[in-house]
């Protein structure tokens, strides 16, 4: 029997260590994954990749006892030298290794040169090699801003007094009620993949007054796009207690702020690599649907063609105009037409052929809807009656409305979309991990 | 145009505002469901339900401006009155009503008794009534307490320099390679649902050296027993540059203490209210599987029937011999018979009819499966051949070992199965929100 007592300090050194305990001229042992090799002659610069970035490591003949042939791009390595101070390398400071343990070899070439610092491959080269094309640096910096973002949504969520949840990703109805549901057999039962977690996040709202869920979500759109994948990432929350659908886009607007200050802080390495600009979120604008679609037409000699939704290219003006107005790459746009959005949504009391929803635009996109949601049991009964759907279906989920629920609204966002248009990437793939569509379901 | 900077001060207050600005004798404002009344006579004691626990409100006839038919179990309420300190409420103090503004109504009677202190329905009616048994104060509790354990997970391991990633649900292969996988209609393409995010958590050591990913994993198994659902939160992590697979146990004993202190330093109200006693994870005793199979069979006068696994009874009794050596509750099993690990897991060199492998049992049953796994791919590719799998359908996982990966391993964790135990429960239903077996699909 052997006794576990936790995390022991490791022999080996990472790269914020050696900087901020400034371990120049001392003895260290690092590991990392060989990611470039440039012979000079009598030395070789052997550049290790690790997870907080490049270190310059030098092999010299008759110095490092070493055999070169040992050494490939994708060798896995621990060498023990010295670090010295070098302007000129990664992260100022260089390894002058002494000796070298090699820890596991690959069994083949690269296949694309990942050791570039940008890859010139096309997308679809890059997905279909993706477990090795995200070992290139500014590829693998793009999910690490991926991270700062969820990780912000949570943290803020948390202080705000929100608690998580997890929902069922197997549903026996769609969410959204419509077509775009993935089918699923689950044992001779009819079943899908939720479309999005909104009637649970609902039913909790009674229960903790505020909840978010982070989660994937299914939608099985036919359309290929650059803005559509058919698994992502969906980013909800929903409050309870709201005084209007006004509190919902502040507590978004602070949400984001928060982000931004964490990537900034938090992750300036990967914001650097990626010469990312953070948009400002303290003054967000939010216009009308149809005062912003006016506008747009008006500004722009466009004639309204669909008073009801909005065209991708007039969400891309109303973003132009609003940054031209503002200054600011975010606007939210109020007041959408009831017949475009769910039967969950509440209808503005002041004219009802318009709800109490929003979606967020940013920089011409939409990476946000949400909205206030009917409360009350009977007005979500006759909304539903109206649209032709049957309560009867929807009986769990009108069990909260049944039994009280105070006013609440909600959102949802697309954490690829949001990386996307933060990382001014054109095609939603380039922020997904291992995306998803009507032709890719590998790797 | 508006503009949204932010959230604002809300005119509400909360109860930690109360309690930690003492804002006793001041006039307040405050919002909450209706918990329970309690009709005294000349006043009823109106209790409200909020996030932060229950609120013994006071409503005078003559005092109070209302009319008592409005005030139901249910009813969404903001009341302004002020707050005294009064020992015998929770909390330590009321709030005496001067008016009340109802926001929101129920349409019908609680169907059950959600304001008592334990529900004493049964398990499937608890299920069948979900949003509203959620709203039991014990109930509620217990999913607080599994937001601190995936909380805590992630930010232990941030804090060891793990990258969170969101790897597929819709797959092209389970990653286990058995059965017990959920097909789907994918584009007229044969898809999966993630068994595991297994395949890809190691295809990402190479890019970040150390990865976490909490989500929803499916297992299409038929069998219903109280410590299996179909579909539930994994926890899973996968660390690169290991030196043995005990660096995996160590990262686990630590994150597990670093949940344990978490729980009861900001999670302290929902400890108490379920009368937890929160495990010592400080020293985790290991065990070979071989040895601690002989012990429980010698010790508990049993016949070792199947050599190459644990019976559940086993589990049970190995707990409980570890229980009384050492006085911990969880107890890590090592170097499980190869025949029953996956093709990925790595031999033991020393005898390989065993693995480099381990798993967590926790008051007798298994809460975590890990160990080390293959990383060179001539081997990898010998061990899927000797099972008779063909390596040209996992050509996307052999490209990571093909171009060169760590020594690695890492574990995955059932979030239910460990808020189950955690808080006693019998049936692992209890621990989860929304549970989903072969004969419930809702709510």
């Amino acid at each position: 029997m052997k006794m576990i007592t936790g995390v022991q300090p490791s022999g080996t050194v990472e790269i914020s260590q050696i900087l901020e305990q400034e371990l120049y001229g001392c003895p260290i042992k690092m590991n990392g994954t060989v990611h470039t090799i440039r012979d000079m002659g009598e030395f070789s610069f052997v550049v290790l990749r690790k997870r907080e970035g490049l270190v310059q490591t030098v092999f010299t003949k008759g110095e490092t006892e070493f055999d070169r042939k040992d050494l490939h791009e994708g060798t896995a390595v621990e060498i023990e030298g010295t670090a010295q101070r070098e302007d000129r390398a990664p992260n100022g400071f260089e390894v002058r290794a002494a000796s070298v343990r090699i820890l596991s070899q690959p069994a083949a070439q690269m296949p694309i040169a990942v050791g570039k610092w940008k890859l010139k491959e096309t997308l679809e080269t890059k997905l279909d090699l993706r477990p090795v094309s995200l070992r290139n640096i500014r590829e693998r910096a793009i999910f690490r801003i991926q991270e700062g973002i969820i990780r912000g949504f949570r943290d803020f969520l948390f202080q705000q007094g929100f608690t998580e949840i997890h929902t069922p990703k197997i549903v026996a109805a769609g969410a959204e009620g419509g077509s775009n549901v993935f089918k699923l057999e689950y044992f001779k039962k009819k079943a899908f993949l939720a479309q999005s977690p909104q009637t649970y996040k609902q039913m909790m709202i009674p229960v903790y007054d505020r909840v978010f869920e982070t989660g994937p979500v299914f939608r099985a759109e036919k359309h290929s796009t650059k803005r559509h994948i058919n698994e992502y990432m969906s980013m909800d929350f929903e409050m309870g207690f709201i005084d209007s659908f006004e509190d919902i886009m502040a507590m978004e607007a602070g949400m984001l702020q928060y982000v931004m200050k964490l990537l900034s802080e938090c992750y300036a390495r990967e914001i650097k690599i990626l010469g990312v600009t953070l948009p400002d979120a303290g003054n967000i604008p939010a216009v009308r649907f149809d005062v912003a679609k006016q506008e747009v037409a008006e500004h722009y000699h466009r004639t309204i063609r669909n008073p009801y939704d909005l065209e991708p290219e007039e969400e891309e003006l109303i973003s132009k105009l609003y940054k031209e107005k503002t200054g600011s790459e975010f606007v939210f746009v109020t007041h959408y037409p009831s017949k475009k959005r769910p039967f969950y949504a509440m209808d503005d009391p002041e004219d009802k052929t318009f709800t109490l929803s929003f979606d967020l635009l940013f920089k011409g996109i939409e990476i946000t809807t949400g909205g206030q949601r009917i409360h009350d049991y009977h007005e979500q009964i006759e909304k539903m009656k109206e649209r032709g759907m049957d309560p009867a279906e929807f009986e769990s989920y009108l069990m909260a409305h049944k039994h009280g629920m105070p006013p609440h609204g909600g959102l949802g966002i697309g954490l690829e979309r949001l990386t996307m248009k933060l990382l001014d990437k054109d095609n939603i793939r380039e922020a997904t991990m291992f995306p998803r569509d009507i032709n890719r379901l590998e790797p």
